[in-house]
Formats: structure tokens, C-alpha cells, sequence
């Protein structure tokens, strides 16, 4: 079982699925969160490409691909036996526009069961942002509601490109301020079907 | 000649088809209205698999993936001798989220001239599903304008990735309360081309 | 290296091109700008197909698939040894509907290494419209502004689909009243990377 967790930075994935462990008890120990960004820079540190987290975006385009199907591949395997959340981007946001976290190469390896979109309010996500300015986050750019708004458009968008793919259900959970209960509870019942 | 008719439950395809024919006059008699999840369940069926339509859900997923395709090939055959206007839906919505009702095994069959969406105001639509409560849609939800507004969305985003492995034309026709007839104008306009 | 650019008609992209080489001095000597739409009709008639850029669309579906195949391979190999940039649309509205302008053939043949899309406000396409009236544009329709806004929605959402084949940075360049060269400026920090 593989379900695929995406989201715009800050939204809160995280303490959305440690929530909804928190409902599902026993049942969660069954689950592991894997993270897509540290399989991949594993398979480019085994390979001796990189040393250094940093050196991801330095190599070239066609690297990256292999790299990020070679990651794929890899996850597939784990979920044969397993029940894996996959923690990743439907869009990556760089200076040269929009990329698809995951592309055809990607998601033709991945097969997803359920891709889960976590979206809130950009002025809730702004509030979050900014309290965090001291954490994770603090180089995180805020102030930019219309750019927060724009990216999460922009992932539901990308998301039913790849249903079209594997026929992959997308699953949108709004989760606004004081609404992080209900939204673990979907997300518990989509991991315990 | 294949073309697709979607659009969310309530919103009125099958009398923005009546209409268009009484519009077409005789022309309208070349025309087949075929219903898709009507041809996967006939599929199923033959195949000893299901007895009654509520079985159909209950199929595993690769076995659903089949038939669709199944459903896909056939209705293609049907359409290379024949006028065909195929009642489908852009995605359906389940507890695990939207699925794609033409994911690419079935577009790459199926390969339609034409795929139209039927839109109108997320109000009207709940004004006509709370209407017809007594009838075939009692059971359907009303009272969510917002979920109503986001699967409006989601068909749309769904049938441009749709166009993008076939070059089909994406027609979106505008059917607000009082539109039936601007509408099935533009339809049979399509019709008859 | 191949960039393509996008926007809905009268968005001003020739207008944006000119100004980012401006910024970019001799370094924009470096880039030929490419129309799709011309090296689609070179094609078709270098092999006899028509005669004036009118015939075009009537040319068979599979025709003018094949033929657009053929100009994105054309493309691509330009590209090898030169730094283009690609003058076409996202999608082109046609009487039945939006097509997509690089459906699956075009995209899997050209594989982008960015896809610009310039985006604004309706209004202001709307006036840069309607003052164009006695030029180029003079027999663009005016006076449709939530047509305007529904050909953007369109083109941003079939770009994301495009993104999921090749992988291919979307960039969505705000170029409204007032921002031109703010938008030159990003728009030359791309060519220039």
C-alpha cells in the first residue's frame, strides 16, 4: 500500500499524519513515512554523485530524472510488502517556474493507491508560516498570499495530470485553521480501508 | 464519430441532449446515446463477474481497470460505423477522492472527437438537485455549494490533461438556470459539424 | 536549449521577448524566436498540402497531427546547436472547444527545457485588446472577459499536464497594466541562466 502525501510547505503534513496515527492506535505502527527527498539524495550519495544535501539541485536535468525514477523504483519495492506514506511535492517551486514532483517516469514506477492533497486557506497558511519563522521555516518566504494561493491551484492541477496516468484517486483534504481533528480523521480512514 | 458528455451529477446532460435533438430534427436519429458505466457493467456481466450494478464497486482495482478498457474498445467499434454521444463523467468522487472516469488506457481506446463539459453556477446545480429530491437523485448530497464548486474544477483541470494524449478538443458549455437553450444550441452545433 | 512561450491572445509575448533582450544586450543575439504556427505551415507546404495559411485548418485531423509532429521535430533539432525560443500556444480556441496546442506527439518530439506561460489580468488584456482594433487584432473579439479568464484558467492547467510528460519547468510570468518590465526582467533572468 502506498499513499502519497503532498501539500505546500508549511501546511502541516507532518503533525497531519501524526494525528492521524494518534486515532488509528495499534494500526499505525503498520505504516512507515518515507520521505521522497532523502531516498533520492540516498541513491545519489550511494552513487557517489553528491556529498552534500546541497548538491541535489547542481546536477544536471537528465541526472536528476534517473535519480528521481531510480528513488521510485526503490519505494515501489518497500510498499510491496508494506504500508508506506509517502511524503513528497506535486510541484516543486524553483527559480526556473513548476516542476512536477512526480513526473510520468515517477509516477509509471509509483503506482500510487491514493494521492492525498492537504490544502488550507493562503491566509492560514501565512499565519502558520510566520509563527515558524524561528524553526524549520525561517528561510522560508512569507507575505506572498497570492503566490501560496497560485501553487496550491497549480499542485490540485498537476495532481489530476497524474490520475490520468495510473487512474490514481486524488484525495483533498481541506485543512484550515482548527480544522487539523477533522482533517486527520479522513486521512485515518483513508490509511485504515 | 465519438463525443463525450460530462459533467457533474445534477447538472443536466441527458436533457441538454434531449433538447439538442429536438433542435437537430431528423439528423438527431443518426445519434446513439450511449452511457458508459451501463457498457462496463454489460462487460462485467458477460464475464460472469458481477450480477447487479452495486457489485461493480466492489471489483478490485485492476480487475475495474480491465473492464473500463473492455468498455473503451467497444464503444470505439461501435463508433467507427456509427454517430455515438458517450454519457460519462470527467471523474467520479469516492471516499478515496476523485478517480479519472477516462484514465489513459481508456482515452487511448476510446481517442474521442469531441469531449464536451456541461457547467453552470455551483447555486443552480444545488437549486435543481434540491428539486428533484423525490426523484432519481434522492439520495445525492445537497447542501455542499463548495464541494460542488471544487468538482466543477477538478472535471475541468481532469479533461485538459485528457486533451493532451489525444488532441481532443475540450468544449465547455455554459448552462446556468435559464441557459438550457443557448446551451443545447452550441451542442448541436458540435452535433452536426 | 529551447524555451517556449505562452499567452493567450493580445497578452503582449512579442512585446515581453523584445524587452527581456533589450535587458540582455548582446547576450540576446544568441536566440532565435520561433513561431510554431509558422514553421507548421512551412511544413505543409514544402510537401504540397496548401498553398495559403487559410487551408490549414482544413486539414484533416491526423494530418495536421502528423504535420505538427513533423514541425516539432524541426524544432528540436534547431535547438541542438541554438538557443530558441518557441512563439505558441498553450491552447487554441476552436470552435469545438480548446485544443491543446503541444498534445503528447509535439511534447514527447520537442521536450521543453521551460514552458513560459504570461499571465494578466483580464481587464487589461481586454483594454490592450481593444486599442489593438485597428491593428493586428482586429478581428479578435473584445468584450469577453470571463472568456478571457476561462482561456487562462485553461492554458495554466494543460501546461501542468504538459509538465508531467517531459518534466518541464512551468514558469507563470504577472504581467499586468504597468508591470511589462518587471516581467522582461524575470523573463531575461530565465534566458539567461
Amino acid at each position: 500500500m502506498l499513499v502519497v502525501i503532498t501539500g505546500v510547505p508549511g501546511i502541516g503534513k507532518s503533525t497531519t499524519v501524526r494525528k492521524a496515527f494518534e486515532k488509528m492506535g495499534d494500526e499505525s505502527k503498520e505504516f512507515e513515512v518515507v520521505n521522497y527527498g532523502n531516498v533520492m539524495f540516498n541513491t545519489a550519495e550511494e552513487e557517489g554523485l553528491v556529498k552534500h544535501r546541497d548538491e541535489m539541485r547542481s546536477l544536471d536535468t537528465q541526472t536528476q530524472h534517473n535519480i528521481q525514477k531510480e528513488a521510485a523504483i526503490k519505494i515501489r519495492q518497500k510498499a510491496q510488502n508494506n504500508k508506506i506514506i509517502l511524503d513528497t511535492h506535486a510541484t516543486i517551486l524553483t527559480p526556473n517556474g513548476y516542476i512536477p514532483g512526480m513526473p510520468k517516469w515517477v509516477l509509471e514506477e509509483l503506482s500510487p493507491d491514493v494521492i492525498v492533497i492537504i490544502e488550507a486557506n493562503a491566509q492560514d497558511i501565512e499565519n502558520w508560516r510566520t509563527k515558524d519563522l524561528k524553526g524549520d521555516f525561517r528561510r522560508r518566504e512569507t507575505g506572498n498570499l497570492k503566490g501560496t494561493e497560485q501553487h496550491q491551484n497549480v499542485n490540485r492541477c498537476v495532481s489530476l495530470a497524474y490520475s490520468v496516468f495510473t487512474g490514481t484517486p486524488i484525495k483533498i483534504i481541506e485543512k484550515n485553521e482548527g480544522q487539523l481533528d477533522e482533517a486527520a480523521e479522513i486521512l485515518a480512514g483513508i490509511l485504515t480501508k
